[in-house]
């Protein structure tokens, strides 16, 4: 009976790459007094997960290089010297990319109630920091007020495809940026967007271009999940007082970054730009999963999760983050046979 | 009897040149009824006329080809058929670069009371928009809190320089960036900045580590008049919770824009940034047009003109925007001999 880990083995230069992470085998960790272990059975792949990679200043220290990678998972308790987690019992955490963590007394891990849900992975996609994102980013963020534009991009993704969903719930036009034409049909056929926009192949003038013709009453907010062109040419369609909601900059950060080129727009259109997270909502999280709950369950919203399976595999399901192969909420399944 | 107008001929592309201008003598404009002619004695040379120049999608128009480059002014009214402003009074206006201004029904033209202050031109600089643009950008966007740090770029300049004196009667640590050994002298001995970075011949690295150095709390607000290098060493050393003001991005606007390649500081830092311009606090200039009166008279801040004469050095003098050789407001003196 051993561990397996996800380990990051040196920190990536641009594009992760397979030498810069090891599958280890390890013995599965004891918990000591007040601690206990967790064995995963799923595990949220994050876009956020690329920049917990790096040494730079952010909102929690780099993974430690030869431990595994940091990943919100859902799984039992397996052994606990912790009076208030008993064994068999199901949790969410911020744990690793491994099967079996250990959570230490104080760390992030809270029960869940898996007999509500189809499966316990939904804890990782409608009802977990993902839902949630674009719940409190769209609502809380952005004000979306009824008649106004919104402007998703990454929109097929599994936060931009809920705040799509979201912003037409409260009366918004949706319109959505999506790499190919595959991904723009979902948009508009699985999760209801009024127009997609596919920015495969064109410059930041014909984005801008584009858009404009999606959104003929210029852009309210935006929700930024990519950055760089796709930013860019938002940023031009923007009407005045609108709000940039800065969800996630993936096109971002495995490049030298292209960076904000049109900024400048923010200040002739008073924009109000913020950097969303969701970490300081979790007094909400009850609240903001009750009623994503319901609009799940009342068919108003759909969302969708893409399932692969093998903690072997996790590099690869890693890269379809950036690649943007995923049709739904990444997740890796390391379920016990 | 002529009247001198400052003239755009083409857009300029990048860097403004001397023939994207020409100084054209033309009549002096007649008013038809309800209409009036001003005799500019003072115009305020600003950044945001570079902006003004482009066919881009912004707050105001762009300038017409053949029309001359607009400004705000102060000048006395010198033939008028509106009978609201009478011949010889003094007034304050976004007209133009020009000696004799037509002002036509319902343009904005404001009486002003010229002997409550030592030089009429003051209603360019302390008392007007650029002064106001720092009361109002920093107190109502940034929200200053006593002893937090707030870091401005262009801190020699007329916005910033204000900034900078404002911060310190809140309570903060002010930090400013300026090019130059003089300029940066002038910062903490002219206006009191508790420390300054001279940005000259500096990579981002390298400015990054003298900000975290000059802010060794972090930086809680950034009041942007720059952007490029300089605003993305300022981001790096963001607090959480932390507001930019964009004010202006003067790096930006003659060449490729280098972009804010750092924004994914400001999702991290929950930071919020905000696109000020000063049009909007039209109603409460009187507020604090008083209270930045109440604080030259106490000797709180100091407030410099940077004053050239002759409307035939109009394009010297827009020039000075970019090549930072003024020190004070800029202010181009066209007043009758």
């Amino acid at each position: 009976m051993t561990n397996r880990r996800f380990i990051l083995k040196k920190r990536p230069v641009g594009e992760p790459k397979p030498d810069d992470f090891e599958l280890l085998e390890t013995p599965i960790p004891e918990p000591e007094e007040g601690a206990f272990v967790v064995r995963n059975h799923f595990i949220s792949i994050d876009p956020a997960m690329r920049g917990w990679l790096d040494d730079a200043p952010s909102y929690m220290p780099p993974v430690d290089l030869d431990d595994a990678v940091r990943a919100t998972t859902v799984g039992r308790v397996y052994k606990s010297k912790n009076p208030e987690f008993t064994e068999g019992q199901w949790v969410l955490g911020l744990n690793k990319v491994e099967e079996y963590s250990l959570v230490l007394p104080g760390g992030f891990t809270s029960p869940i109630d898996v007999d509500l849900v189809p499966s316990p992975s939904i804890f990782l996609s409608a009802l977990g920091a993902v839902g949630l994102t674009a719940y409190f980013g769209l609502q809380d963020a952005g004000q979306p007020k009824a008649g106004e534009t919104v402007l998703v991009s990454g929109a097929a993704g599994a936060v931009g495809s809920m705040v799509g969903q979201i912003a037409k719930i409260k009366g918004c036009r949706a319109v959505g940026i999506a790499g190919g034409a595959e991904k723009c049909r979902r948009l508009i056929e699985d999760y209801g967007f009024d127009a997609a926009v596919d920015y495969r192949g064109k410059d930041v003038d014909t984005l801008t271009r584009e858009i404009g013709e999606a959104a003929p009453d210029g852009v309210d907010i935006i929700f930024e999940n990519v950055g760089g062109d796709i930013l860019d040419a938002g940023l031009m369609n923007l009407n005045e007082y609108s709000r940039v909601i800065l969800c996630g900059l993936i096109s971002e950060y495995n490049t030298e970054p292209k960076g904000a080129r049109n900024l400048w727009q923010t200040i002739v259109k008073q924009t109000t730009v913020k950097g969303f997270l969701i970490r300081d909502y979790a007094p909400r999280f009850a609240e903001g999963g009750a009623e994503v709950a319901g609009w799940i369950a009342d068919g108003k919203v759909r969302f969708d999760e893409h399932i692969d399976s093998g903690i072997e595999n996790s590099f690869e399901v890693f890269m379809k983050l950036f690649s943007g192969q995923n049709n739904g909420k990444l997740i890796l399944d390391v379920s016990p046979d």
